[in-house]
């Protein structure tokens, strides 16, 4: 596949090669990996931009808000979408699948939902890989959502830029849960659903967290009161990405951030491939499957398992 | 250290060289491998029960429930939690920490926080090493509280025998992120702070959500409503685990967990073994950074990086 024919198709709405890379890469064939090897020099030109949030929250009808808000400035607009539970992943209710209808339509806007594949594991590895492909493909900005929970979406946010997180008023203990895990990865805030009478206490109580928290360095994160399906405070949100971008640029943790993606998932995929070189080549899948018998038999136990094996591999 | 000396001296309340065995862990000396290996024979008769929930859900509160329950059956209980929020972490409320005070004195409980010693990535590890000790020392009941976000906390879930969600009233959007993720994960439910208006809703919910999701076979999850305060419901909560863990027993499934546990056990020590040596044998650190340098500077690409480095790993 030629990157810049990728790129022509992509740029006149043709969506079909890029369809059927994405498919290669979630099915992890062989040629996936040289297709992104091949184009990877062509990607860091997109605005990768992860909205993080229950669901419920409203993730799907701010992600097309901005997704409208990109387009009217003239910017093609790729969503991937790892929620099983959005509207954009089908598991949907139809007035939002209805809002979000133009979007579909707009050749502009590439929609790619990678929660309902029934494949675990990869799916960091995979969005990872897909955002590669939007990026060199000309996409000038990418929204990733994803619900923020388990092993794979903390190391897709992870990967991000900017990280935006979706609130919404009257969470309770749901706030609570944020200072576990949730505040330390918002650039952004939002308290969407803002016309609800206790958006205002939502906001205070997010203040409160952050005087708690502190990891952002000299970033003071902004919260935006947002009612995303009409459109209300997109314009503040935008404004607030824009701002982290700048703080991103001129503090240099863009490039800090961008070369911990590397770091990321370049570890990924070596342990991915140490795992299945390990079983077949060290020790063959009967001879595992028979240790991991002996140690739950109690007649061996896991670390020196892990140390034999680890052992006979010659780094 | 000697496993019998040990025991003794657990039965006896004297937990001093359970405590130093449980920081060697912590801070992975190569000793603590050793007495793992050793002690990892006597390991399997306690009953590893996890209790995963929102801070705010009264998580702790239930767990000091449940473990006064066990006590009055003169069971050993220890209690390892992974929440930097919860009062056993010392992230307390004062109520809160005297209602546990009873516990702190008991010599029959053994009360230990992984969460605020500062040590991330290794503390599924860390944590699954505990429970090991806590078993092979003689402790009945294990309880391991968790908030169930993020990488490792998922991971503890996968390996404990029996996993109660606590869920609040009133949750309204909480409930919707219970199907990306927790749903799956709970073979037990509590209402907790089920004297509050609307805890019948909540239960309603829950079923709702249980009857879109099957991923428990032919367990049906109880959900029980309790007021962990005032111990309402404690009794019927531990005939839920009671009979969850005959379901275990009588399917078989008890077994096939603790394989996996196994199973999950060993990748988990391999992988990080893995990366240990990969950079270090393989690769130098320097070296390894500066291939981090050139993938960032694009003059090479992940997917090259990571074949090239995992071939020159002999397997």
């Amino acid at each position: 596949m030629d990157v810049a024919k990728l790129r022509e198709d992509i740029q006149a709405g043709r969506f079909r090669d890029l369809g059927r890379a994405i498919s290669l890469v979630e099915s992890d064939d062989p040629s996936a990996s040289q297709l992104l090897a091949h184009l990877y020099a062509s990607t860091g030109e997109g605005r990768i931009i992860g909205i993080t949030g229950s669901p419920g929250a409203g993730k799907s009808t701010l992600v097309s808000a901005l997704a409208r808000h990109y387009r009217k400035e003239g910017r093609k607009v790729g969503i991937i979408c790892v929620d099983p539970t959005s509207p954009f992943s089908g598991g949907s209710i139809l007035g939002d699948r209805i809002r979000m209808n133009e979007l579909f339509l707009d050749r502009g806007v590439f929609i790619r939902s990678m929660a309902t594949r029934g494949f675990m594991g990869g799916i960091a590895r995979a969005t990872n890989d897909v955002v590669d492909l939007l990026d060199a493909g000309g996409f000038d900005i990418i929204l990733v959502e994803t619900v923020g929970v388990g092993q794979d979406e903390v190391e897709i946010i992870r990967t991000v830029q900017t990280n935006i997180v979706v609130l919404v008023p009257g969470m309770g203990d749901d706030i609570q849960a944020i200072k576990a895990g949730i505040m330390e990865i918002g650039d952004v805030f939002v308290v969407n659903k803002a016309d609800r009478p206790d958006a205002d206490r939502t906001v205070t109580e997010i203040q409160m967290m952050m005087s708690l928290v502190d990891e952002h360095g000299d970033w003071i994160q902004p919260i935006v009161k947002t009612v995303a399906k009409s459109d209300v405070g997109i314009d503040e949100l935008t404004a607030a990405i824009e701002s982290h971008r700048s703080y991103l640029v001129a503090s240099g943790e863009l490039d800090c951030r961008s070369r911990e993606r590397v770091r990321i998932r370049i570890e990924t995929m070596l342990k991915e491939k140490f795992m299945d070189r390990l079983v077949g080549g060290t020790i063959t899948l009967e001879n595992f499957e028979r240790l991991l018998d002996e140690v739950h038999a109690k007649t061996n136990n896991p670390h020196d398992a892990a140390e034999d094996l680890i052992e006979r591999v010659k780094f």
